[in-house]
């Protein structure tokens, strides 16, 4: 029986989380809870799941909410204080990070050095301080296992085989809803029409990170961190049904891949149960129904973001939570029609310019120029 | 340094293997060599390797031209107790089974019985007597190592994860140089025909059992045997570009293939040196250049051999073996145009009706029906 922490309950990652662990009641404990503005949701998830902990992380929300928990056997806490707390417990096996946002930072790195495995979810963390966390899990020999889909292909992928014998990874990209759009299309396509994912049901924000291909840009950088791999060994094809989700290919040149439909649901499955496998009910791929598998070149000019990530990973330091922090800020105003699809990288690139700082000592250092980022993004767009 | 025995090293993938590892001497030694007919390049490569032992299978070619072997520093040995004296050698590690027909059927029993690594790349063996190779590697605790390219993958494909976990196994198939022909046209095809194959540059017998999807249906025998899976478990589907090899999917419905540019040099060096991998030149694939990977069903009622080795499997016993031998004496047979294209599946099926024996006990029941049905086949034919 696995004993499950998971920060960000309420979110969709967290939701799905929930969801699949409660098809295995055998096999998973869900010990703690965190949510941050859902009370309804957590309330909800907290009645169900009876797990010991719950963590409000808004300090203003649990004054006014906590005593809704009261009747409930829970303790109930608040804050980043709680978030470590919940994620460092004794008796946890596996801490789910599933939070928005870099939130989660500190206490997953609080998790790695209680000796938690870490599943994670949350890309900011390993685009913003994969050095620190993967120098920190390798440190207290932890498993950090990734729910991404694309990071999950390429951690099955790499079973039975070793690191250094990668020649390199090749990460695919559905394209986006803007694969075959015109540049010219792009230049005054609002959010409205990215949200219009051909594949994946996700959130708004990734949504308009896959139309620009930023989200395969920060995959990039996940990857790197992830599996100790230098940039050049990091290929990334379009490949629009996303069935392949992602391959590895080694220094025999044989080649490794995962498939399957698009779900979280295996990549949630399998990082919680590595490195068994638990039967699942989903559907099969049908190869002979479906055809073919195309691949295509992404268009790196007319969408900019990817080569972007690229040269934040080169440049190394901080620019990454510099090109993260502003791409945030940037599609928050993208999806509120303040700018349009090419002022998201026109002001990534000026920050990353802007704050061109190439060394990462602390976590700290992170969640200053994360804000400073957002600051001077903020003022950008007065 | 794996010490290596190569039984039928003047062969296809004998003298393939023997230039594979050539190119890795210090990690790699060859410690006898085994022909039959072909002495001359017997002699060649007895000359170049140095190996202590070489094996002149044929006893008449043998008293005839041991004395080639005078000037050279090697045992020469002859018949089936030469090929097991050098299956079972002490000092040697994997075993290659590379010759040609069941006469390597007691060798690698007896390597696995001295607890050797064998790598197998010979069909007839896991074909005719899979339950008893399997059992007695079980039972000696012995990797039985694929050489095949699809068997590979599948093994590739394997690692990291558990037999028990396994939902099905997806063979893939060229489809063969008839997959677009049309039935009628089929029937009045030669062998002159069958014998441009699209992907694979083979020998004459598996040409045309890749023109019959015969080899396929033999390489589902072998999976099941290999993999210790029910014949409901495997799935055959065509994939003309030969680029992923095979996969197998997972009770999760996570699917892991292997892939490649096609080449007998991958599984060659990965049965020699699993469980590492060693770097290996060769062409990668470019899966943009490539555009597309494509899957049909293969045609099972224009391909009937495909079916017959499903229905041979499924009866058991030495049906498989009357199946196999009825098929080499009948693509013989097509070879030299005695016989039609579908007569090669209408015989095999007589033969299955025939000797439709569903109990297997020994190597030497494989060896008797073996000839039986050759016999019968040669009457028939007459």
């Amino acid at each position: 029986m696995k004993k499950i922490t998971i920060l960000g309950s309420t979110g969709s990652i967290g939701t799905q989380s929930i969801n699949i662990l409660s098809k295995y009641p055998n096999d998973f404990k869900i010990i703690a809870l965190t949510g941050n503005q859902n009370i309804e949701l957590l309330l909800k998830q907290t009645t169900e799941i009876k797990p010991k902990y719950v963590v409000i992380f808004n300090e203003i929300i649990y004054k006014a909410k906590k005593h809704l928990f009261d009747h409930l056997e829970v303790t109930v806490l608040s804050g980043l204080s709680g978030l470590i707390e919940v994620a460092t417990l004794e008796d946890v096996d596996v801490v789910i990070n599933s939070v928005v946002g870099n939130i989660g930072l500190m206490p997953t790195l609080k998790a790695i050095q209680a000796k938690k495995q870490v599943a994670i979810a949350n890309k900011e963390c390993l685009v913003t301080a994969g050095e620190i966390l993967m120098k920190e899990a390798s440190l207290h020999q932890v498993d950090i296992l990734p729910i991404d889909s694309e990071h999950s292909a390429i951690f099955q992928a790499l079973q039975g085989n070793s690191l250094k014998d990668i020649k390199r990874v090749i990460l695919t990209a559905s394209g986006g809803p803007f694969r075959n759009t015109s540049r010219e299309a792009i230049e005054n396509m609002k959010a409205s029409d990215a949200l219009k994912h051909p594949n994946w049901s996700m959130g708004r924000k990734i949504s308009i990170d896959s139309a620009t291909l930023m989200n395969k840009g920060l995959e990039v950088i996940e990857a790197k961190w992830l599996y100790d791999l230098s940039i050049d060994q990091i290929d990334v094809i379009v490949h629009p049904q996303s069935i392949i989700h992602s391959m590895v290919e080694y220094h025999d040149h044989s080649i490794i891949a995962q498939m399957s439909l698009p779900t979280m649901e295996i990549p949630i499955l399998y990082a919680l149960s590595y490195p068994e496998r638990k039967p699942m009910m989903f559907e099969t791929v049908d190869f002979v129904k479906l055809g073919a598998l195309t691949f295509e070149a992404p268009r790196r000019d007319d969408f900019p973001c990817l080569d972007l990530a690229f040269e934040a990973i080169n440049r190394g330091g901080l620019v990454p939570t510099v090109l993260n922090a502003a791409n945030e800020e940037l599609v928050y105003a993208y999806l509120k029609n303040e700018i349009s699809f090419y002022d998201i990288s026109k002001y990534v690139e000026k920050a990353m310019n802007h704050f061109d700082i190439r060394q990462l000592t602390s976590i700290d250092d992170v969640l200053v120029y994360d804000q400073k980022t957002r600051t001077y993004i903020k003022e950008i767009l007065k």
